[in-house]
């Protein structure tokens, strides 16, 4: 019997995983086309060459095509007998430098990473300057016009609480809720150019992130007032609220449990 | 007559340019082999298309393949009457984003990019962790045996100042010499296991940084003693440094003058 035997039936592991969702399309896999590169797809394929059974994901946000992670937490049922650490370095050694496991762990039964979750912060990266910055090119939105960050901040007040954010979701399925609670959102200056939005909430919706830094991009340029977002907010029409951020901005950094 | 029309002959025109040198060649145009991407060939075919005429350029550092820059600086020469604010737009709105024209001057006519400059400052990037970077592959030598930045601080010192560097050098043409003069050399910790190393030299033989760097990495994982770099440098031999470091992390981050 192995150290890690359980007697009360199958085990479950917890992943923390970093990916650069440069060249993925997301990281929901998408198993009636194959040839489409997702995270959850190269992920998944790499879990089961090495425990040699199918395995089933749960992720704790679907990110977009193009988006990354610093801190996405994955989950799947394994055998008991299973040694974390040597499945973490299989991985890493399998994925290369796209996809990187920062973290394994047997976690209980009851454990899931989609539904366990309390809380996701993600982080939208803007440069603004007026020439653009070759290393940020992957990871950052580049905004030439002149962003003014006590009008973000200002903005950025409005979402704070709970609200329904229709404004500011893609429709799910018919009849689901658009209600969610942030936390905190706030904007950060790194210097240089550098300005890093951080949103905390219990869940997000679908593009609720991009929706939101795309409108407040519109008030930092000056094109919106910071006091229309109420209305927008209120209005529960996605036709109110602004463009959509480009989806290389952002990364999902962290999940609470 | 034009604003910047100078009654003393062709204007000289100063570029700051960075660039992620990931998909390139180096910076040094191959003429003969046209399907070789270069930094110089992409930048000066920017140019000429702009200009309308064949310019020469001339850099700071020539950067070798895979080798990043900050701040790499190029001169040519221009005709009088030239903008170089609207020079600067055009080959950023033609270059995308993995070159950037950072700044654009006229400046005298006996400036040259390469003999003009009195320092440049060469930067090296390493992720010392048990799992890689995926934001930081392209950027960062990943080591992930652990590095004793004691180690490496005092390892580095060995290098300030005057020596024949012919044991870090790759050989350069026959009676060249090997000989610099190193202002500055420095590690900094930059937490959560990225380490950059910093040098400043008034001029740098081919690879010496990364052979540097290589070396350094062997004493600061324990396989060298910091006190045997002495030796190696007065042995003035290729064989007795260490390996050469990847050029992903390296980057060209300043040119003095």
């Amino acid at each position: 019997m192995s150290l890690f035997d359980t007697p009360s039936g199958p085990a479950k592991v917890r992943l923390v995983v970093a990916y650069d969702g440069t060249g993925f399309r997301g990281f929901a896999a998408q198993p009636s086309q194959p040839r489409v590169r997702t995270v959850g797809g190269a992920l998944g394929g790499a879990i089961e060459k090495v425990l040699r059974h199918p395995v089933e994901l749960v992720c704790a946000g679907r990110t977009d095509a193009g988006v990354h992670a610093r801190g996405q937490v994955v989950s799947f049922e394994a055998e008991p007998g299973l040694d974390p650490w040597r499945l973490q370095s299989a991985l890493n050694s399998m994925l290369g430098p796209e996809i990187v496991v920062r973290s394994a762990d047997l976690v209980e039964p009851g454990f899931d990473a989609r539904r366990s979750a309390t809380a996701r912060t993600y982080e939208y990266t803007i440069v603004n300057r007026t020439a653009a910055d070759p290393f940020l090119a992957r990871y950052a939105w580049w905004v030439a016009e002149p962003l003014d960050l006590t009008l973000l901040r200002l903005a950025a007040d409005v979402f704070i609480g709970e609200h329904d954010f229709a404004s500011f979701c893609r429709k799910g399925p018919e009849g689901s809720s658009t209600v969610r609670r942030v936390l905190a959102a706030r904007w950060r200056d790194e210097g240089d150019g550098v300005l890093r939005f951080e949103i905390r909430s219990s869940a997000f919706c679908w593009q609720m992130v991009r929706s939101i830094v795309g409108t407040l991009v519109e008030v930092g340029i000056g094109k919106r007032a910071p006091g229309e977002l109420l209305a927008v907010l209120c209005a529960a029409d996605r036709a109110a609220a602004g463009q959509l951020a480009p989806p290389h901005g952002l990364c999902l950094r962290e999940v609470e449990y």
